[in-house]
């Protein structure tokens, strides 16, 4: 049987089914991050890798903002836990004859945004590889109980997001068709691309209100939201009109901005759920646009339902970001 | 400048140039894991990555045995701080072609060796990538100031080893060149190379009898000397006749023998460094093979004389295995 045959997901339950039987843990396998409990506070690690060619192209992306993004995707692993990082790990392959200067300047972009977010790289390793792959494992903590998890949604939640959407899949479209839009969008959608900001103080401020339910938006809205619901034994209704475009995303791709905001990924926004007391606090008390965008129902556990303006259903539409190209992913 | 022009430490201090600044560390980039304090407890972290064809060919390895070796490694870094491992993450990239079936005997394979350290896989990713890559980081801890480091080396110390050297050369040389040898001792080098025993118990034992420096022998036995002497600033000599070997090594492989269990690497031994009070506590109270096989002295840092049996310099001996291609490595 092939890994196209299972998909991701059903991999993953494999994996989990084979190693997934250890004490000691309070998440494992499954959510953004996993966690223990060690002297009262809750230790939190999580681990992702991007691969040349499959994750980036070095013809798209500068080694310093490699090195940013590298460390900004798991510091959003924590955040949308949460959690407090602390400590990186990072394990990095290299072709021989890179220049020395490329790997130093990966290492100053991961440097930038671990000290904006007082995080020190503690050690990982080097090797020799055909292509460019980096690994980084990443440490942290939260208080007590204050934690989101994907298994905490429940039906009668309202569902929401920090900040806006689609300006990751933006920059990327830029950078490979080279398109020519004015300077100022095009610098933010390039940084939402290449130097994404991890939601770190936000993440921290939902746990603080109680939101015990999150995940960070790296497949895209819909996928991540039916990670949820997959996660959580429930399913979720979403108003496309209710969707926060990233400014000037409309106006630069027209007809596919919405689906580049549903779909896109990259994002590195938290996507929340919580009942309608805490949302209240959330919207008053949390520093960052808010906006919520539907429902958390007690239908088809994993499904996702989309709404269009007219309020009816649209067919086929909550297809996130596969790896192993299969769509047997309980949608 | 490329890599190879740096070599692996080169490339290593200036690395440690741009992200070393972190504060909260014990122990930082150049030990075998990072170590920092946590209620009391001191927190090992460390991280080591496998690349198909640099560091083994699915010809000459089975899934499963690349599973249990791939956490084998890992556990041996925390080994060799005298630590406890605890918890894994892995990170595993492959091409979309490969069989489930094979990545479950990797998982089994690692699972296997966890459970006999009860050490528990946490958590990690998935990635399509042309190649198999296999990143872990693992996390766990040694109690109070009771930790084995590469700094802390002193002059007048005797240096020792633990169990016997070269059995993982062997195992690759055998399947490499498809010797033909006894069947017991073949099956004890094949066992050596790809399901190696890391020195957990021994490692903790070692601590608790005082031992504070020491690494595990993954380059090789002189290579890895000669990073405790460069990290400690002293230097080395070691009797070649004093050399463990693996049993049956010198049968087999005749003339190849001795420079097998100096550079071989892979046989993660535990090599460490006491005084002699300490050392003599060590050989009764830890329930392994201990040889003493040389000295540590206040010549120059990172120098490693290797003696033959007539008590002459063996010249230009203690090459190790350099990622990078350089021989800049300080010898």
């Amino acid at each position: 049987m092939k890994l196209s045959d299972v998909g991701e997901f059903g991999l993953i339950d494999r994996i989990a089914g084979i190693v997934g039987g250890g004490g000691g843990l309070k998440l494992g396998i499954g959510d953004d991050a996993a966690a223990w409990e060690c002297d009262g506070r809750t230790m939190l690690a999580t681990m992702d890798s991007l691969v040349q060619d499959v994750h980036f192209s070095l013809e798209l992306i500068s080694w310093e903002d490699l090195g940013w993004k590298a460390l900004a995707v798991n510091l959003s692993d924590i955040a949308a836990m949460g959690g407090e990082p602390r400590f990186a790990l990072v394990s990095l392959a290299l072709p021989q004859d890179i220049d020395v200067e490329a790997v130093e300047a990966f290492y100053r972009g991961m440097e930038g945004l671990g000290r904006a977010h007082n995080v020190t790289v503690a050690g990982g390793d080097l090797a020799v590889a055909p292509l460019v792959s980096v690994s980084i494992a990443l440490l942290g903590w939260a208080e007590g109980d204050s934690l989101l998890t994907r298994s905490a949604a429940r039906a009668g939640d309202l569902v929401a997001v920090t900040g806006y959407l689609g300006a990751s899949a933006a920059g990327l479209m830029m950078a490979e068709r080279r398109l020519d839009l004015e300077p100022g969008v095009l610098a933010l959608f390039r940084e939402a691309h290449s130097r994404p900001w991890p939601r770190v103080a936000e993440g921290r401020a939902l746990a603080k209100e109680g939101v015990k339910a999150g995940i960070d938006i790296s497949d895209g809205l819909l996928a991540d939201l039916c990670h949820i619901c997959r996660m959580s034994g429930v399913s979720a209704r979403v108003g496309q009109g209710r969707i926060p475009l990233a400014p000037g995303l409309q106006d630069a791709f027209e007809d596919e901005a919405l689906s580049m905001a549903l779909g896109g990924g990259e994002d590195y926004e938290i996507l929340f759920t919580a009942g309608r007391d805490v949302m209240e606090g959330v919207v008053k008390g949390v520093e960052c646009p808010i906006t919520v965008i539907g429902d958390i129902e007690g239908g088809k556990p994993g499904q996702v339902i989309l709404m269009d303006e007219m309020g009816n259903i649209v067919p086929d539409s909550g297809r996130g970001w596969e790896h192993f190209g299969s769509t047997g992913d309980g949608k």
